[in-house]
Parts: structure tokens; C-alpha cells; sequence
């Protein structure tokens, strides 16, 4: 009996030597629309679904695979089946080539109509695909060009292809068909309109958060384990993630990332990243330890690593600049380090952290300008389900404070304000942050109340040797009372920048100009838990 | 020209009642298998869908709806594709009623084989609840019981369904299709097998975490805004979650949770799960400000409360005994609070809490056995990925502690280290809590070095006037050199429970042998960022 190969693709890259090798192999090949054209121009003898069927395609194609003879020749199980096959004149299909339109494309074009999106739904496709990966037993089902060179292969080799492959295009294949209806009940989700008595053209959004929450993510790799020794736990990034991050970037050398690893690399990129001009940030335990802007990364690396030393200890640094061969030199000769991550590494770098064992350097490519960054969504999940939530991309400049108090800050103070501020934005609520000349010189995190934060950033400083006389402090939210300006003062702080929108700002207002501090409000809040 | 209904379903409630309702408002039965079988035994006039095809249903059943006759009627643009349906005598099908083989089900029976499971992936079914929902404009496409009503209401009041129904109807049809997918990608995904040759009937996954991660989850609220005013949020859970979790608590007073609410509810929740006895959780900024265990919940959130009042203010109460009038009147006499949540309340609680404005009061039924909880994936958020863990539910008891000095603690003590050791698990890293007769006296979290958590325990504890003398001390990780000792042995702590496994163990236990503290491992970490 003749075997048939199904090629029906929207991504046309390879169909043709794909088609090509097949029928080198023996098969018939049946073929619709844009793939059938191109197929028959480019001198393969193909055959038309409606042909096979001997029904014509209609409705402007809305149904024409979706027919017994093609179904059944996908579907039939091959032994159990033949006899109703051939009674039906239902010829095998063993190898189907189905990719379908891409659903998201079309939905991210600029006013894309309601109608046009849902013109776009494919129907015939998903139900060849999930049919023959249903019945892959028997069937091979591609739905990704990257896959034809490896089917032809072994068809060449063997004959056939091995149930082991067959098995994982299956399982591809309903990872398409997944993410396919997914992305369309997500798109659709988001533009239920309890009032519509008609269809209407206008695709904008009447909300931000579709009904369900449908997200395919694509496993990277298994880890050792997770957070702690008796988790088990895995990495899983999103397919065309176009922003440089830890889950983008590439390791050049050292042993396998932790869980641990890639939590905190994150918190370290993510917060160099704020800072235009060289930075570097270490983090340890989601937090960071020291951050230094300065002119060059050696420098910058040099002021964030004497903030905490203690601390810096086993960190995780992170730089907005490729990594030049002295600064890796700098770090390898002073302290043990868990991973470097940058935009790219200089020529030598990798030899003298080789040196070192067990040091992971990571490259991330070019970082986003900070101004410019497209919102992700950032989720926190707890226990039965999952927060879900904007990215935390709010970003202040010298325009949006307001000076509170009578005296103004200094340029200089402004300069560390902005900096002190960005880095507050990272550490873990509530979060104090003392800096001077844009260096952290003590970092106050993860307190339940913002008094002892406060504490912290002083004892912090204290133990580092940094003088606080002078420097300014952020604090990633209000100020309840009149204490923490208080002792803010005592410990020697100059000026403050803070959201503001406390009952009691007056009475910090008050206070700051007791102590003839400068305080400027920012009127965003940057909470991090 | 007749219209048809389409009746083809998997959950059979409510599925004679609503095909009688289409029969009286003029639709003809389309039905196969089970339903049909079902709707003429109930007397109501269906007609087979072979019969309407011409086509017998053939490869046991797997080839049944997949004609154009079908999905003709299904697809076909009503006024434009008239002609061609009349010329290929398809009738329009303008109703489908299908709800899919619940796959989940299938696969959760111990010992299901692959043969099982693959030959209960549903191909027609979805094929046709798709080809509705994108033809919504004139189709109905009903894939809950729970629409029959609904559906039947608006075609007897108007004589048909309204589009915003019908749109609604569709986004539900998607949202069914793409969790169908999702579950088999992620099942046949985690069964991956490099080396078959052959079909294992043997469905026992080959690794824990499938290639994909597909997860579809339900918004029960859209909120105000995220973590900070200037992100957007909204909360989705898990449909049929069965732990009690904030998840599925039921909101009885108060305004509604915002983001923050959540994420400290679960917090709260989660660490008062992990007491047998009545205890009380504290918890401010997602740490637990302070935790108490006692003989009932009023002493218990006396307790609690005592560790560190100007923390508690404002923050999250959890309860694992149902809330009592006592114990709800001592709460708001006292102190501000954002929500408390209990199993359940007591006649006469909310009279009580309803006084005071704004506070939000919670039920989540009974909470789990601690040791006995099934468990759950923990997420991670990180731009462009997640790490997918085990939740942290490790356990230890007394048999799993090894006193590694020459003092063993005394069985008072031991209840304080068990006790102070499930608080540390819900602290944020570096962690360290110092109790005393199962009350906290001071929580040190979320430090970047284990020093400074202690110097922080140390520093409540005397803010609080709670004196140290006699405590025992809990750490999350191990401690790395014997200061942490030393420091906690100047504090007055006389007994300490850690997980041990530092290069340094033999330094630390001398340093408790100095002091005459008690010291035990658990071998388990608990790290928690």
C-alpha cells in the first residue's frame, strides 16, 4: 500500500528538501495551499488534500483536511486498522509536517482588527498535529524545520523513524498545540466585554490581566537541587526572551549553576542594569551587598567589595561593562566568588578565572538602556496560586523630586540620592541604604520594621570602617515616625531621599530641618520582598 | 433550513435537561457514543452522527466528527458560505455542546499504562470545540455543565445566544483546549525516554520536571496594584487546589486584599500549618515578626505579639484554631492589623472585628496534618525564566537530631529547638531565632552574613525586654565560623539547633563545649530568600 507524507507548513524553511528526501524515500506526498504551490513550482510531485479526498477545499479553506480519508489514514492503527482502511479507500499517512501559523505574530501587528486574529486561529492543523502525535505509534509528526534533517536521516539509515524520535516529536507536538491555544486563550481572555451585543473590530485589551494565566516555559536544565538540599527543582526559561538576563546568558566556564546560583545572579544583573555609567553590584542571599559606580569596573568593583567584605564572601557579582582582565584578576585574588556575570569578557579573562576553580563566568550580551526597557511580568507564587504582577521598572530623575526641607541638596547629594535610590530598589524590604560618592557604605535589608533596617545600614558601616559623616541614605518607602530621621541624623547622614506620603511627614519634614538635613520625596515607592 | 446541536460529552450532568431545552426550542440532536446512547434512552429524539454523515464511525470511535459534513456545519460563515453548504448539503451545526475526556483523571489512576493514557487523548473532541469557538460569531460552543442554564435561558427569552455570551463561551473553549495540552504535553513530557526502541507500557516518568512547563491558572482578582502603586497585579489560582491556603480562604470582612496582603497571608499561614498545638504567626514585611505556641490562641497571640510590638503593628495574624471572641477582641483592643485568618471564627467574632475599619478577616477550613501535607511546586521568578522547586515542606523530629556536644539538651529545651526550628524555616536567609518556652524572643532575618541575623535576634530581643538568658537559638544554614557561636553564647543562649555540614563543624562544637551550650544538628538546611 502507498505511504503518504502530510506537508502542510506556515514556516516554509526546508519543506522543499524535506519533500525532496521523502520522495527519494518512497512516500506520496500530499500537500494543501501555500506549501502545495511552492512544492509543485519547485518540481515536487505533489498531490492536493481536496485530489485525495475527491471533496474541494471550501469555504476559504476553512475545511479541507478535516475529512475521514485523512484522519483515518493519520489515525488508523496500522495492524488493527488495515481492513476498515481499505474498505474506505483510506490510504496511510505516516509522516505529517504540520507548523501552524504563528498566532502571536499576528496578534502583535499594530492594529490588528478582532476579526483578522480570529482569522488566524488555525483548525485543520492543530487536528492533523495532535491526531498523528496521538498516533505515534505509527506516525511521525513534524512541526519544527529543525527537526526534517534529523527524520530524513533516519530514514535514510533505517528505513523508518525510530519509535524514540517519534515519541519526542509527539511530545513536541502537543507543546505547540499547548502553547498555540495558550497564547489565544490568553489574547481573547483579555478582551471579554460583558456588554458587547456585537462583534467588534477594536482588538484593545478591556483588561491587563486575562482570565486564565497560560504560560509555556522550556526547560534549560535540571539542578543538583533547589533551594535547599531536599527540593528538587529545575530551570526554565521563556522561548524568545529578547532582554539580556541570567536567563539568556551563556556560561563560559566553572561547574553547573545552583538554584541559589541563578536566583541571585538574577538580583545582580537586574540591578547593575540600573546604572548607566561602569557599576557593579555583589549579592549575596537575594540582597545586595555592596554597589559602587565609578569610572572604570575595577574601581567600581574595588568600592562595592568594601562595603561588606564579610559578606562579599562566596557573592555573586555582577558588571554593566565587559569584564577586562585586571578586575577579574582583582576578584580572583581577593575572594571567593560563586559567579560573574557581564555583558562580555576581554580577551584573557577566562585564563585567570580558570585559574581559580570553581568560578562561574557568565556573559549576558549587551544590557538594555535603563530608560528604555520593556515590562516583563514578575510573578510571586503562593501556596495554591501565583501573584502576578508588572515588573518593578519604575524609574525617578532629578526632575521628579521634591525638596522638602530648607535646605536643598548639593549636586553632589543629588548624584548620590540617584544612586542610593537605585540600589535601595533592590534590596529587600524594608531596605536602608547609605551611600556616599556612589558607593553603598552600609545596607540596611529585610527588616520588618524600618527603624532596624536603619540600625543595620550604621552597624554595617561601622563594621566596614566607612564613615557615615556625611553620606545619604535611601529608604525604599515612607518613614513612619520622627525616629528613623533621628537617628539617621545621629549616625551623621546629610540628606535623604525617600517616597514620602506618610500621615506624619510633617513631623520628619520637622525633624530633618532640626538636624539641617536635606530631604527630597520621590513619590514612588519601591517595595521588595 | 434545520439547526442542529451538537451534544458530545465527557461529564454527562445536566446533559439530558439541556438537550430536551434545544429539542423545545426547535434544534435537532446531533450526538455519538455514551451521549447518544444516554440522551435516547431519556427519550430524547437525537440523531447519531454517522448517520448524519453518511460515514460509520470506524477504528473504535477514534474517527467519528472528523468530516466536513461536521465541521462544515460548525465552520461555515453564516450568509457567506450558504451556497457552498447547501450545495454539499451540510446542515449548520450551531451549537456544540462537548466537554473532553478529563485527562488529568486518566493519568492520576495508580498504574496507568502509556496505552491507557494515549488512547485517552480526545482528538475529535477538541478538533470541534475549536472549530466552534473560532466560528463564535455565530456558534455556541459549551464546554461546562455549568453554561447549560444560561444558554438555554437566552434562547428562550431572545431565540438565541448573545454574542457576548458566545464570546465569552469561546475564550472558556480555548482556555479548555490549551489546559487539555498542557496537561498531556506536560505528562508524555516527563516520560521522555532517549534509548526506547519499543513503546513502554510502563508510564512512570523519567524525570521529575518535563521539557515544558505549562501551567494555566485561574484570576479570582484583579487588584488595585503590585508590590508598589505604580505596578499592576492581579491574583489567579489553580483550579481544585485542596489544601487550605490563602488561595482558597474565603474573605468574610474587610476591604479587599491587595498584593502585599496576599503574599504575608500565605506567610502567615504557611509557617502555622507547621504547629500541632494552638500557635499564632506574626507576620510583618513576608518574615514572621513573632510566633508563639501555648495551650489556646489568646496566650499564644499574647505571645507572639510580645516579641516585637512595634513590628506586629500593622501586620498579618494567623491562627491555626478557630479565631475566638477573646482572642479577636484582644487583637483589635491592641493593635492595628491587615488581616487575620484562622480556619474559622466563632459566633460573635465578626461582630467584634467589624468595629474596627479595615480589617480583613479570613477562613481557610482545616489545615493539613503538618506531616502528612502532599506537596506542591514552589516558582521563582527571574527575567526571562523561573526555577520550578519542590516546596519546602522537610521535616525532622527528635529522632533525626544528633547532639554533637558534650551537654545534651534537656526535654524543656528540646521543645524550644523544635519549635524555634520550624520558625527559622519561614524566615528569610540568613535566618536565626532565639525562643524561649515556645515564644519567640527575637527573630534576626534576611541577612546577608549569619552574624549580623544574630546580632539583629539579639538587638529585638532586648528592644522587646524579653530577656535572652536561657534561649535557645535556631539557624537556618549552618554556621560558618565560631563567631556566631561565641556572639550567641555572650547573649545568654544555652542551646542551639542548626543543620551542621560546615567545613568548620569541629570549631564550632569546641566553641559550644567552652560555653557550655547544647548543641544539635538536624542535617537539613532550610534556606528560604
Amino acid at each position: 500500500m502507498k505511504k503518504f507524507a502530510l506537508l502542510s507548513v506556515s514556516d516554509k524553511a526546508g519543506i522543499v528538501e524535506f519533500a525532496k528526501g521523502l520522495v527519494e524515500a518512497g512516500f506520496g506526498i500530499l500537500s494543501t495551499g501555500g506549501t502545495f504551490k511552492l512544492l509543485r513550482e519547485s518540481g515536487v510531485d505533489a498531490t492536493e488534500v481536496s485530489a485525495h479526498t475527491g471533496f474541494s477545499e471550501m469555504m476559504d479553506g476553512r475545511v479541507k483536511t478535516l475529512h475521514p480519508k485523512i484522519h483515518g489514514g493519520i489515525l488508523g492503527r496500522r495492524g488493527t486498522d488495515d481492513a476498515v482502511m481499505n474498505e474506505h479507500g483510506i490510504d496511510r499517512i505516516d509522516i505529517v509536517a504540520v507548523n501552524l501559523y504563528p498566532f502571536a505574530a499576528t496578534v502583535a501587528k499594530p492594529n490588528v482588527s478582532m476579526s483578522d486574529a480570529i482569522e488566524n486561529i488555525d483548525i485543520g492543523g492543530p487536528a492533523m498535529v495532535r491526531s498523528a502525535a496521538k498516533n505515534h505509534a505509527h506516525v511521525g509528526i513534524i512541526t519544527s524545520p529543525a527537526d526534517y534533517e534529523r527524520v530524513l536521516g533516519e530514514i535514510r539509515s533505517t528505513g523508518e523513524i525510530s519509535y524514540a524520535t517519534r515519541f519526542d516529536l509527539a511530545v513536541k507536538a502537543f507543546e505547540h498545540t499547548a502553547g498555540y491555544d495558550g497564547m489565544i486563550a490568553s489574547f481573547f481572555g483579555a478582551r471579554l466585554n460583558e456588554n458587547a451585543t456585537a462583534p467588534s473590530e477594536d482588538s484593545t485589551p478591556t483588561t491587563d490581566f486575562a482570565r486564565t494565566f497560560n504560560v509555556q516555559l522550556h526547560k534549560t536544565q535540571e539542578l543538583r537541587y533547589g533551594e535547599n538540599p531536599h527540593q528538587k527543582a529545575a530551570f526554565y526559561v521563556e522561548n524568545g526572551a529578547k532582554e539580556a538576563s541570567v536567563s539568556t546568558a551563556q556560561q563560559l566556564q566553572g561547574k553547573e549553576l545552583s538554584y541559589n546560583n541563578i536566583a541571585d545572579t538574577d538580583a545582580a544583573l537586574e540591578c547593575v542594569k540600573s546604572f548607566v555609567e561602569p557599576a557593579c553590584v555583589i549579592v549575596k542571599h537575594a540582597n545586595p551587598c555592596g554597589v559602587a559606580v565609578a569610572d572604570d569596573i575595577l574601581s567600581a568593583y574595588d568600592l562595592a567589595y568594601q562595603t561588606d567584605p564579610e559578606s562579599a564572601f562566596g557573592g555573586i557579582i555582577a558588571f554593566n561593562r565587559e569584564l577586562d582582565t585586571a578586575t577579574a584578576a582583582a576578584i580572583v585574588e581577593r575572594q571567593f566568588v560563586e559567579v560573574i556575570i557581564a555583558p562580555s569578557v576581554a580577551d584573557g579573562v577566562l585564563e585567570i578565572t580558570g585559574a581559580k576553580k570553581n568560578v562561574r563566568v557568565l556573559v549576558c550580551g549587551e544590557l538594555p538602556n535603563p530608560s528604555e526597557r520593556a515590562t516583563q511580568l514578575d510573578y510571586k507564587r503562593v501556596n495554591g496560586g501565583l501573584l502576578v504582577q508588572d515588573q518593578d521598572l519604575g524609574m525617578i530623575d532629578v526632575s521628579d523630586l521634591r525638596v522638602v526641607t530648607e535646605r536643598a541638596p548639593s549636586e553632589a547629594e543629588l548624584e548620590d540620592l540617584l544612586f542610593a535610590w537605585k540600589v535601595a530598589k533592590y534590596v529587600k524590604s524594608n531596605a536602608i541604604v547609605y551611600a556616599k560618592n556612589r558607593q553603598t557604605v552600609g545596607v540596611g535589608a529585610g527588616q520588618m520594621s524600618r527603624v532596624n533596617s536603619a540600625r543595620i545600614a550604621a552597624i554595617k558601616a561601622e563594621h566596614a570602617g566607612l564613615a557615615v559623616e556625611g553620606a545619604v541614605m535611601a529608604s525604599d518607602a515612607f518613614f513612619p515616625f520622627r525616629d528613623g530621621i533621628d537617628n539617621a541624623a545621629k549616625a551623621g547622614i546629610k540628606c535623604i531621599i525617600q517616597p514620602g506620603g506618610s500621615m506624619r511627614d510633617d513631623e520628619t519634614i520637622a525633624a530633618a530641618n532640626e538636624h539641617g538635613i536635606a530631604m527630597v520625596f520621590t513619590g514612588m515607592r519601591h517595595f521588595r520582598h
